[in-house]
Order: structure tokens, then C-alpha cells, then sequence
């Protein structure tokens, strides 16, 4: 079964290659000012950035707004500023993430948390969420502004409503996509959005590349959830079965639940309510998954989103930052395979 | 001893009620608008916002940028949006606070972190982060909002700071101080600074109101260092010995130490360094400060502050804004009698 989406109306495939080609040169810059920022003379600053830093994912939201932007023909300098800042959001964000969900490893690397304890991932956090409102507001759009402020809060009300439905199984489907449009697609949409914001494009234009980086981020976290449970722990650098360990409610587990018969709700009461998510339970889950097609349901909920994304960018004109926006759609999904 | 500032040229006294007299019908929607930013379809955050708030100080900080608004003749609305924001900024820095403290009371009453647990306040304290951002972006002050978020970062750096120096006695006086600066007076100093800003002063008014706030605020931390080993339980509804407790290295334990034999010296450091700090220890350490002059020299430093925050002010044009600006400082310290 291929994933890739089957729109093919447009001559692109499932790569990040694009993306890091159009948006390579900024994003030299985006490293250089992210160093820069996470800079300080508390030495246990730049110690925790470097080491987020290094053991860093692929900077996709930091490339989005740069791509958004060039793909409306923006030549000034803001992109470069903004796209530190979501980046910075972003490692904010994962450093009171993974101290909330006492994460010992993410992408198969120790947590700030586990080196430098959750005092400092607290901390931190906050000099880096500083840190990103200063760079935005050097860049003097209150329209970007407003965009990054507001998807900020919408981030942080997400976490605490996931917490507060956090280990119980009467999570509806529709609940759970509250969650996930809260805490990753508004950064995802936010990043895209301020490209044509800075680039002085029309509300249509903005409008698009909001639904884009929404869509995006929707199809984004449910891939993620389908790999927690099929991914290998070598290819990801990520442990499967981390969302099972920690009691995190995702897609998957809410469909094979509301698949499953009398016997095996139990099993999943007691696996995410109760905390009995050792290997055994896991491996069961599993199954459980696979009888009732939740990861390949999870998959089709996901390419919709992504389809979504990629008629969104569609309309944009032809050039390679168009491009690019449309191949990591598709890489974005593909990584599932 | 009277520890009134002897400053005598002005006709004012040590009250926190003028400021409470010409703040107080802005400050009336300031808490409007804190309680519907608070307000959020996710339960707990109201809930923990209506503890926050029901046990709430005095509002000092919004109140500052309130009088120091009318101070320059303002007429507009930003400044309760602004107030709100430096409230919540605050709230925002007391909630991960506690956290990092492990602190189980405050002001006398348990903690957010104690009833709704350590990951409650994380998020909600980012939640109140991004609506106080929001806030700021509404008021569409690029100069203001430079203001803010620069202290912003600022906090958490002092705060990463203060992490890294704790429970160590080899912290100097100039050391603690710059913590303060960052960790208590940069809110103090952009609170008061942001007034003149939106009411289109010039650039003296507004370093004269930086400076102001600035020195009220270190001025405020000392007195509060103070407190904690003087004050009674009861007169201040914080209990006595929470910084000895929770092993912080203020000025007066700065002092005594510095001022100690090495008998004496060894007691600190067992103290703050290897938690011996129970209710003998915590007599022991009075009785030192008390020796070595340690609580009134904290004093003589505060009332100096106080005095710079006095004369920075007392060039404005005569009004009751100015006076309340005024008085406060002088109740300030005299809290400590």
C-alpha cells in the first residue's frame, strides 16, 4: 500500500530534500541566531540549548515560515527572526513538555530533565519563551505578533487540557483532535501563517497558509502517534510504545478502544487508567491495534489532513518554495512507511 | 528606630493607600480583565487562576504601572491591559516558582503546586505567560512591548541563575544582588517604565520611571529577605523561615555569614548547603544575624534603594499619582517594623 497522497496533479514526491534546499541559506542564519539567543552568562544556558540543539529533530516549523515567506516573495530579513522564535516556542514547549510527562528520552537521547533536572527544564523554558517574544517584537509586526502570542496561549491551554483528560479512556476522537489542533497545529500553522504576513500578502494568502500549517501539524501528530506503536526504535530514535508507557491517550488507542469488546476496554482501562503498560501490555496493545485496524484508520484520518495541507499551497505560484511546501506533505505522511 | 525615609521634602508618609486611592477605579477592570483571560472552557485553569487570585497580594506591580500612567497624564486604556499583563506575568513567575522551590505554602496558604500538583502550575503559568503576551500585542505598543519581554527573559535568566548559585555560601553580596535586579526588579522596573511609554513621555520621564521601579523593587526584595526572619507568622501570613527552609541564600544569611567565625561558617554551610535547616538551626541563624548586625545592615541597603526610588519620582509634576508613587516606597520599607 502506498501512502503518498494520490493528488499527483502536481509533479512533486515525499522528501524533506526540497524544503532543506529553498530554505538552506536562511536557515544558516536561523542556527546562527538561535546560538546567539540562547547565549547567557548563567552558564547552565547555553549548556541545556546546546544539548537540545544537538540531539535537535529536523527544524521542520522553523523551515516552514522561511519557505512560507520566500513563497511569496518576501527578500527582507524578519523571516530569519521569526523562524527562531518558533523554533524557540517550539524547545520551550518540549522542555515543560517532557518534565509534565516525566519523559526520560526523546528521539532515544536523554531529556534536559533527566541530566539537569525538571528545576532547570522549568527555567529554561521560560528564558527561551523570553527570548522568542524579543526576537518577534525586533521584528516590529504586530500582525506576526499577535499570530505567535495567540498560538502561545492556544498551546499551553491544549497542555493543560490534555492533562486534565489525560488517562481517561472516555477521551472522544473529537476530544483528542481538540488537543492535537491546540498543542501542535497552531505552532505548524502559526510558523506558515507569518510568511505571508511579513511578505505584506493579502488575508487570502494568509488564510491558506494558516489551513496549511494546521493541516500539516494534524497530520504530522497522528503519523507520530501510528510510529509510537510501529516504528522501529532504531529507525526513529525513539522508543516505541513511549505514548503507551506514559498513558498518553492518542488516536490509535482511542480507536482500538471503542473496537474493542467488554474484555479488552478492560485491558485498556487498566493498561492507560491503572498504569499496567509493561511490555507484556504493550505487545497487546498492539494486536489489539492491528484486529481493529486503529493504525491504519489513524493513517487515513492523517493523509486526509495532509491532502488538506496540499491543496492549500497548491494555489500558491510556481517556484521551488511551493514545491518544497508540497514534498514535505508528502514526506510528512510517507515516514509512516 | 524609625526606618521612615528621611527624605522630608515632600509632605508624604509611609501608606499604600494613596496608591490604592488613584489606582483604584482603573484596578477595578484590571481584575475584570485578569478574571476573563483567566477564564478558559478548560476547568482547571479558572480554578487555579481563582486561587491565585483569591490569594492574591496587594497587586502592587499593576497598580505601579496604573499611577505611573496617570503620573504622565495618560488617558487612554492601554494601561489597564498592560497592568494585567505585568500581573500575569508575575502570577505566571510565582506559579513555576513554586515549583522549582518546592515551595507548600505562600503567603500562608498552600500552593497551586501542592493541591493541583507540580504540572498544573507548570502549564498554567505558560498559559498566563501567552495571555499576558496577548494582552500586550492588543495594546499595539512596539515600545512597551520591548519593555516587557525583554524582562521577561530577563526573569528567567536571573531565576537559572539563582538555580545554579543556590545553596552554595560562597555567594557574594554582588551576586545576590544581581539576582534581585533580575529576578524581582526588572518586572518592578518595566511595570513602572511602560506608563510613560504609552502616554508619550520622553525618554528622560521614562528612565526616571525605569529607575524608579527598579529601585522599588530591590528595595522590596531586601525588606521581604527581612521578613522572613523577622516577621511573625501571623502579621504576615508567610511563615517565618521559608527562605531558611527551602535552603535560599538571601542578603541577611549573605551577611551573617560573611560577618561568622569559622565555627560559625560551618553552621551556614551545613545549613543552606546540606539542608540542615530545622527549627533549631533556624533559631541558631536568627541569633547570628542578630549578633552580627545582619538583618539591619539588609535594612540600611533597602532604605538606600528606597531612597533612589524616592528621588526618581520626585521630580514628577505634582499630582496624586506622584505622591501615591511617593508614599508607597516609604510603606515599602516600613513594612519591616
Amino acid at each position: 500500500m502506498s501512502l503518498a497522497i494520490p493528488v499527483g496533479r502536481i509533479d512533486t514526491r515525499a522528501s524533506i530534500e526540497p524544503l532543506l534546499a529553498v530554505s538552506g541559506p536562511d536557515m544558516a542564519r536561523v542556527n546562527e541566531l538561535i546560538l546567539a539567543m540562547a547565549g547567557s552568562n548563567v552558564e547552565l544556558i547555553p549548556e541545556i540549548a546546546e544539548h537540545l540543539i544537538s540531539s535537535g529533530g529536523k527544524r521542520l516549523r522553523p523551515m516552514l515560515t522561511i519557505a512560507s515567506a520566500l513563497a511569496h516573495g518576501y527578500t527582507g530579513d524578519a523571516h530569519v527572526k521569526l523562524a527562531a522564535s518558533v523554533e524557540f516556542m517550539h524547545t520551550a514547549t518540549l522542555l515543560h513538555d517532557d518534565v509534565v510527562d516525566e519523559s526520560d528520552l526523546r528521539r532515544g537521547k536523554k531529556t534536559a530533565r533527566t541530566i539537569w533536572g525538571n528545576q532547570a527544564s522549568v527555567l529554561v523554558g521560560d528564558f527561551l519563551l523570553g527570548q522568542a517574544f524579543k526576537m518577534m517584537v525586533e521584528v516590529g509586526s504586530l500582525a506576526a505578533l499577535h499570530i505567535l502570542s495567540s498560538a502561545s496561549a492556544v498551546i499551553a491551554e491544549g497542555e493543560v487540557w490534555q492533562l486534565s483528560a489525560a488517562k481517561r479512556m472516555t477521551t472522544s476522537e473529537a476530544d483528542y483532535m481538540a488537543v492535537v489542533d491546540a498543542k501542535t497545529a497552531a505552532l505548524f500553522a502559526a510558523a506558515a501563517e507569518v510568511g505571508p504576513v511579513i511578505a505584506g500578502a493579502g488575508e487570502a494568502e494568509r488564510l491558506a497558509m494558516r489551513n496549511y500549517g494546521r493541516s500539516l501539524g494534524l497530520a504530522f501528530q497522528l503519523v507520530d502517534d501510528v510510529l509510537d506503536y510501529g516504528g522501529s526504535s532504531a529507525d526513529l530514535g525513539k522508543n516505541t510504545g513511549d505514548d503507551f508507557r506514559e498513558g498518553k491517550i492518542t488516536l490509535p488507542v482511542i480507536l482500538a478502544y471503542q473496537a474493542g469488546n467488554e474484555e479488552e476496554k478492560a485491558f485498556w482501562r487498566e493498561a492507560m487508567e491503572h498504569g499496567r503498560n509493561g511490555d507484556e501490555a504493550l505487545a497487546r496493545a498492539k494486536s489489539l491495534m492491528h484486529r481493529h485496524g486503529a493504525l491504519d484508520a489513524t493513517i487515513t484520518r492523517a493523509r486526509s489532513h495532509g491532502e488538506a495541507a496540499y491543496a492549500a499551497a497548491s494555489n500558491l505560484p510556481r517556484t521551488p518554495s511551493r514545491d518544497a511546501l508540497l514534498s514535505v506533505v508528502e514526506f510528512c505522511i510517507d515516514r509512516v512507511n
